[in-house]
């Protein structure tokens, strides 16, 4: 497989000049985020990156994790070794208060060093992912008691963290949660079955710390019955040594279709009487607990979407660097070329690279609000910053996942036969694409969270106002004296007006239920392209005035391809806001149309 | 993995009601195609494809193709036995002359029949479908003797026959082709090496016939130097009896992401001096030889998508009539329901199988005018139809296969984590799908033969008729009383208007020519739609006469289906035609805009 390099031109940019790093920096509680330590942070991260988890990849996928005979799992060759890296270079912690372990930097800059690690090496990744996801729910919900006995050694990666919430018949339907708990003293026993435990067993650690949800006894039903448990793989002594084995047992792995090297863990909790587990939080208020995991998960598995999008765009451009084919249209002279100057190979790439750097700027801004909203001094710009988060999240999460499944697609196609052929290494990220649309909640689920509680909840008042914000700057571009901003700038005005539509369409649509949850996807798709032309037309003004500021050469041609790139999506892409607007306003009335006994003929 | 019924009401009303079976039945030479018979074979083909075919297509994907010590392949348990069914019922000679040992029927019900195991088993069904190719080329190229010596266990189906095009350097520019053949005698010495033959090695049969493209010593450089070699595995003698293994080596087979069960070979040819083959038609004129494979090919590789896209929407409509998960918005009362009842579920469903009706008819209607042109006894007539079909051709190629992968990923998304693990089967239709848009030409192959050799060839005229005949129907419908005709007819003279600007767009783009290659995958697309949109509007118009004529009861929920569902393509799917239009219309000036430094750097 190719080697990765971590975009760090790119990311820079980004964190400079489009999402103000120094300015997250600048928020109370950072002090530590000097611009020499984000220098340090950010090529140290690339090392690992480039030089110990891309290498595994490859041996992830092929070796698989392995169930052993006595029920415990082994990860592939070399994985135990790079955990131990990011253990002891802190790398867990860094987002975290010092005073529980961590480094104390802002999620921004974490968001930038877990992107190279998505690329590189995406089911390796998902561990630190899930481990980080697990911390913050500890850190916000748990007693001081179960914060003292397990967070150091979950923050320093030492143990890592689960969420464990499906059961068979309970995925995208939580109120169907039968695992339960029952007290017992000072603590509770958990019995049931979690599937899906992405990381439930493996031997990167000595101790994996389960946060389950499951039901008390007297909880009412549904999803107001949910509570929250703590239940440790060991159980861990007072004097925090590592004490009797909990009832807690992989039954499974799953065979899946990517992401070989995660074990995907079907866990059994309390084969006999009950696995030992501590409550985080209130009782029957699991699901808040929960959604604090969750939001977290749902930014990553949308940083997901764009880490593999880079890894198969770097991937299928060297090999059209490479591959020498033909003589493409308006070449003269004699000899063969590289693929890369066929055209409609270049659109291919273009476009890859072109949704690439919206997502990076959509991900990146949603990453500094995070910070903006945990910690900035005024709460008017916390609470401003939360709500912008809030809006973005399922957008991010729908619209990088769709897309970056698109993009490993490309990436295969690119290649041509050799795209299919295993070895080549562009088929891996494909398959390992597909879970990120699912999994952390699917399309739909995000598209129902943006229309129900992002939209509709607020009477459309945030969406409107981040429209407005998008048509002021497609405004301002619309009047630039140079082609590619004007381009761009009418093409988002447009785009703003069609999502405009759609909008008040979904505020008005009465009668029929149904309607906005048809259309919701469609909807999700329209706000992520419109959304990421935003990023990418901030780029190109910012990267005309750096221009015009007198950059240097090297920076020239890069700030220079800023208002191409974001013109090739605004004239390629953001024409398709209208289809979408036209689909959600004239076509929702059309899904639900066939009756169940036409739908179901054969 | 679940069963496949074949969806015999559907084929049976496209054949029946929107391609005129009984009319190309009544074509001279197809005398047997009485309506017994067709019905006939629809049912033995179904039980066949059901029964045999479906279930061992999950063994194939586990299984896959295996080479064992001896350099031979070694298919998965089971499809020896099938390809015996194949060959005792007569099956591979169904569409060729009885003088040849064929059944003489219509290339429409042999499509028909290829859909059927298309569906069932795509990895086993490339073997027919490259076999019957392998028989046209035969059939128009070879001479007398070959034919006499190779055709009828051929046209049976005891050997099997491949296409030997690709080589290490030589992929979409057949130009680099390297093999050569050196006279000797009465035959040629043929050497060189061939990658991703399909069936280039396998144990289904004792012979398999090889048809390659090798230069001849004397060769003009370029594809006009490029002759067309029949090459047997094993020599035949006069007598027809097998005699010496011939120099062709199995030297590897490909590691792929899908289709296991189908080998994809590395050949050798001429390890010891040279294999011995024959020309097939004249010297230097093998692509003319190889199209006729090919043109076959590509149709029968359109004829995946739809069949890998009808088999995807049957397990996960199956799967969403099982799987109860929470309350769809808009249900009244308790309980729980099944995801189908939910709008995103239904509008994913209602997606694919409105594409799913409109390739059917696209392609049957290709298919149909395959026999027409070959076999009307009018030549304007046969000039028209052939006309159709070279249009018609990489529209369905390329828009039937981009399809076929978008239903399948569709297919895995209703399936939510379930999707992603294999032993529910819907995985492997992805992995399967993702071949069709690369072989037999990749989709931008398909592009750039519609744009340059069906376009601007004969200034457009072709397409123009098409179009004019779609939106003449447009028109039709939008006059029509019934709203959901109105509002195809609407749609679709709209798209044709679109497109009418793409094409005009295309015939005057001058100055650049990498202008129109970039933009014809868009242009591509673009004629997909319109011609599906066009075929549901068809399939429309003739329901709603049926009905006004009294059909029956059981008749008429499929037929009132049948404006429903062009109403959901017309408003869900054909907005797409204007987005394309503006990316091809403002938008093919930003494909090249980059400097290589600007794109290449990371």
């Amino acid at each position: 497989m190719p080697a990765y390099v971590p975009p760090l031109k790119e990311i820079r940019f980004v964190l400079d000049h489009l999402v103000g790093m120094a300015d997250v920096a600048a928020l109370p509680g950072f002090g530590d985020a000097t611009p020499d330590m984000v220098d340090s942070i950010l090529s140290e991260a690339a090392k690992i990156a480039e030089h110990t988890l891309a290498p595994l990849n490859e041996i992830g996928d092929r070796q698989g994790a392995t169930l052993t005979a006595d029920k415990t799992v082994r990860t592939a060759d070399g994985w135990k070794d790079a955990w131990q890296t990011l253990i002891e270079g802190g790398w867990n912690g860094l987002p975290f208060d010092p005073e529980q372990g961590g480094t104390g930097l802002p999620n921004l800059l974490n968001t930038a060093v877990h992107e190279m690690w998505q690329s590189a090496n995406m089911a390796f990744a998902l561990c630190p992912m899930l481990t980080q996801g697990a911390v913050n729910a500890m850190r916000l919900y748990a007693d001081d008691a179960l914060k003292a006995r397990y967070l150091p050694k979950m923050v320093s990666g030492e143990w890592t963290g689960t969420m464990n919430i499906t059961e068979p018949q309970a995925g995208s339907d939580l109120a169907a949660t039968r695992s339960r708990a029952v007290p017992n003293g000072d603590h509770f026993l958990v019995t049931g079955q979690k599937i899906f435990i992405t990381y439930g067993d493996h031997d990167l650690t000595d101790n994996i710390i389960h946060l389950v949800l499951a039901r008390l006894p007297d909880a009412p039903p549904g999803v107001k019955g949910i509570s929250l448990f703590v239940v440790p793989k060991v159980l861990v002594n007072d004097d925090g040594s590592l004490g009797a084995r909990n009832q807690v047992t992989c039954v499974s792995l799953e065979h899946k279709l990517g992401i070989h090297g995660s074990p995907t863990a079907v866990l059994s909790f309390g084969d006999e009487g009950g696995a030992i587990g501590w409550l985080v939080g209130q009782p029957n208020r699991g699901l808040e607990c929960m959604f604090a995991m969750m939001n977290h998960a749902r930014l990553n598995v949308a940083m997901q979407g764009l880490a593999i999008a880079e890894r198969a765009y770097q991937q299928a451009l060297g090999y059209a660097r490479d591959r020498v084919q033909g003589k493409p249209v308006g070449w003269s002279g004699d000899g063969r070329f590289a693929i890369v100057h066929h055209p409609d190979v270049r659109r291919l790439l273009m476009g890859m690279k072109a949704r690439i750097e919206a997502m990076r700027g959509l991900l990146y801004t949603a990453a500094a609000a995070v910070d903006v909203a945990h910690s900035h001094a005024d709460p008017d710009e916390r609470a401003r910053a939360a709500l912008l988060v809030d809006l973005l999240t399922p957008i991010a999460k729908g619209w990088c996942t769709e897309t970056g499944q698109v993009i490993a697609s490309d990436g295969v196609q690119v290649h041509g036969g050799m795209g299919f052929v295993e070895e080549t290494g562009a088929a891996q990220h494909y398959r390992d694409a597909r879970i990120t649309t699912i999994y952390e909640g699917t399309t739909a689920i995000q598209a129902n969270d943006l229309v129900n509680r992002k939209i509709l909840r607020d009477g459309g008042a945030a969406v409107r106002g981040l429209l407005a914000d998008i048509a002021a700057l497609g405004r301002e571009l619309g009047d630039s004296p140079d082609e590619a901003l004007r381009l761009t700038g009418f093409a988002l005005r447009d785009s703003v007006i069609h999502a405009g539509d759609a909008v008040e369409w979904l505020l008005t649509a009465t009668g029929d239920a149904r309607l906005p949850a048809a259309a919701s996807a469609h909807l999700l798709e329209l706000l992520g392209l419109v959304t990421g032309g935003w990023q990418l037309a901030r780029a190109a003004r910012v990267a005309t005035s750096l221009l015009a500021g007198g950059a240097g050469d090297a920076d020239a041609a890069f700030l220079s391809a800023k208002p191409l790139t974001a013109r090739f999506f605004a004239t390629q892409f953001l024409p398709r806001v209208a289809a979408l607007r036209a689909a959600i306003v004239t076509g929702s009335g059309a899904v639900m149309a066939l009756t169940d006994e036409q739908l179901f003929a054969a």
